[in-house]
């Protein structure tokens, strides 16, 4: 394990917090706007940050009540699409990482492969692409399908998409390029390759039209906890970014996900495991705690209800605000493994379907650490020293008061006990969470052969 | 008809002429480097053109031979996605247009309208999509298809994208975004609409989870000239790109075409048309053409056949390079329009096969104009005068002299005469380009309603 820790930026263009843009200091924006986004960037840049994360759902829910008028009145429900935008960031910023989400399940992975490769030579080596399986209904209904695929067919479709598109990314050596005017040679032809990928899911000839890119294969994030999702990430993904309500959830998901990797024969050190964490700041304990009720205040319940209803595929309009959190656990059709401490968490302290909701809504579940920027940095210390993560990937409540306490005031306490870095000493994504360049398949299998 | 025209730049990293990448002056560049695109975008955005177009497609040419040795070998056969690739140009420069070329046989509709509608917010009303319709078998065997479609299943296709993509960006309406952090409405539900298109095509509900952009619909553009092609076109596009090989067949497009969208019940000036018209630049005639004549020297017998092969979806490896060009005007089932030309003059000029690709490939069947900046001037004037176009999509043929040539020598002179802009009168593309602001069918609907 590394001595520093690793701190992504989980970007919202109008905070987190369920309740932050509603706050009166929030400065509340089209969440369009690159100004915006250009601001957020360089600001985290500055603070000298490993990345920008980019989160997406490929619809606007609408599974509570059949409807997406909550979401539409309530809630921040546009989002820039995230390959354009971290390419638009890109020209933006110089040696911050950028990483975008994209659904396996509704994209072509030619496409995917394409993209994420131009980036990753347009940026000089600084993406990441998050590839996540998309679980609701709404998002199938913009692609097609009447209802979206179970848990584990989406799985499936998701491994193979991922060997496609790495298989895309080897199909020019790294040595290809000749660019030899005299002789009139562009490329070595031994040097391309088609990838010939025949499965039930895709077809796909290759080559790609983009040669290798400087990071070998743009960063691979995976985004999840349930049990089918740690097998497929603990075998390809080199980012982990997971929802975890407290430190013992986290010790024992660091725990067990470790392990897996090492039982497909990967070093512990190939994969860095980053929980979301919201933090809430404040110049005293109190002045933080009280911030934090106010945020809370500002929540409609509404959107708690619409928001998880969305996420678990499952329209929630039918039980009683009022009544016992329903016994729905087999029911849900959409994400799995961040509802199972969800469950529980309503059966142990009996709270109502509408007091869920508030919570839920609150941080989406994940960890929230509210405080003065000593006793967060005494918090995130304790969880990176203790087996609960490799670093974490941050949450503003607010824009961009919330997200200044953490970049001007989290941040250089970190620092300060040599707990993250004061400068870059890379210049890609790979570089700054120490992970490994990947082999080329191709170039491995002519070395063989020599 | 506006009294000056209007001026694309048609980029190619390394140069449009196919013997260009070869030339001693040549910077030869990988066509991935950003630097390269950023000073290419910078350089026109000072001469003040319309905008930049990216072409695209979304494999290597493997036609010639079933194999992409010769297009890999001898070809700058690379190309950046268009789209990532125009948003990262978006955040480098300020006024200048950006249009990327995506295709509706091997995308999905709700990307798309997502992707373009993006930018054209990060890039502030910037940005067109050149919808296309994809080819060949190579595109094809990288999406799961053993063969690409049919020209007129494309087409029908292509159309039906094409509505999708309008209904989805008409589906928040202007003013539908209400930002009220006091009453914690973000948005008005009434003015978001599901678009519930169900066709054989396309099945997709929205609404988009992105606002209505700056220019209501991002600029749309298409690029072609058979029949079909016309018919689509002349409905829906709003600039046309077009390879004319010569005055009187611009002429006759160009009437033909204006007439096909009046019939639709548009007026003439809702499209403009602009022939991609490669120049090369000399200080006299002479030097001029025997610049021309030194980069025809430069091209590889191989390229043309590669190249030709895959525009036309045809192996031309079975026909003999010495013998007359073969009659297969009936056989070839990739572009269409485009070859029309290119079996007369073979047939007319009783050229080998051989000859027509090495004549083919010079610019891939654009008009040159070849001469010095005054005389390339008049040809240019003659064309906007005559009817032929509303203006140019201009083509380097070698990187980066050709393209200064072009900026610093013949935009300059097309500004003394009065035929071109001197600065920007307006901030989107709409306004470069004087297209007018689309409507929206449900502001429309509820309009009527009242």
């Amino acid at each position: 394990m590394s001595s520093t820790m690793h701190l992504g930026l989980f970007v919202a263009a109008n905070g987190h917090h369920a309740g932050g843009w509603r706050h009166p200091y929030a400065d509340i924006k089209n969440p369009m706007d690159f100004g915006l986004f250009k601001e957020i960037a360089q600001k985290a840049e500055r603070a000298k940050l490993d990345m920008l994360f980019i989160a997406d759902k490929l619809a606007i829910d609408d599974n509570y009540g059949g409807s997406f008028d909550m979401t539409v009145t309530h809630r921040p429900s546009l989002s820039a699409e995230p390959m354009t935008l971290i390419s638009a960031l890109s020209a933006a910023t110089e040696r911050i990482g950028l990483a975008a989400t994209a659904s396996t399940t509704y994209h072509e992975p030619f496409h995917i492969a394409r993209m994420f490769a131009t980036m990753d030579h347009l940026s000089k080596g600084r993406v990441a692409w998050n590839a996540v399986t998309s679980t609701s209904d709404a998002e199938a209904r913009n692609f097609g399908k009447p209802q979206h695929l179970d848990h584990s067919t989406r799985y499936e479709r998701a491994e193979d998409f991922i060997q496609v598109v790495k298989s895309l990314w080897d199909s020019w050596e790294e040595d290809a390029l000749l660019l030899d005017k005299e002789r009139g040679v562009f490329a070595d032809k031994y040097k391309v390759h088609y990838i010939h990928h025949e499965s039930p899911w895709f077809n796909v000839r290759g080559p790609l039209n983009v040669n290798r890119s400087p990071q070998g294969h743009p960063v691979l994030i995976q985004a999840g906890s349930s049990g089918t999702f740690r097998e497929l990430a603990a075998r390809y993904a080199e980012l982990i970014f997971t929802a975890q309500p407290n430190k013992e959830s986290a010790q024992n998901f660091y725990a067990d996900f470790k392990s897996r990797v090492e039982a497909h024969g990967r070093s512990r050190d190939d994969v860095k495991i980053l929980p979301g964490t919201m933090l809430i700041v404040g110049d005293t304990e109190q002045e933080a705690r009280e911030k934090e009720r106010y945020l809370e205040s500002l929540i409609h319940t509404n959107t708690g209800l619409a928001f998880m209803s969305g996420s678990m595929n499952y329209d929630l309009s039918k039980h009683p605000l009022d009544g016992p959190f329903p016994d729905i656990e087999q029911e849900i059709r959409g994400s799995r493994g961040r509802f199972q401490f969800v469950f529980r968490k309503a059966k142990e302290e009996g709270l109502t379907l509408a007091e869920v909701a508030r919570w839920y809504i609150t941080s989406r579940s994940h960890h929230v650490v509210t405080g003065t920027p000593q006793s967060i940095a005494d918090r995130l210390e304790e969880w990176f020293k203790e087996g609960a993560c490799d670093g974490f990937n941050l949450m503003a409540p607010y824009m961009p008061e919330g997200l200044d306490d953490i970049l001007e005031r989290v941040v250089p306490e970190l620092q300060n006990r040599g707990l993250f870095r004061s400068d870059y000493s890379g210049t890609t994504l790979r570089d700054h969470f120490g992970l490994k360049q990947p082999g080329n398949k191709y170039s491995e299998a002519a070395t063989q052969r020599i």
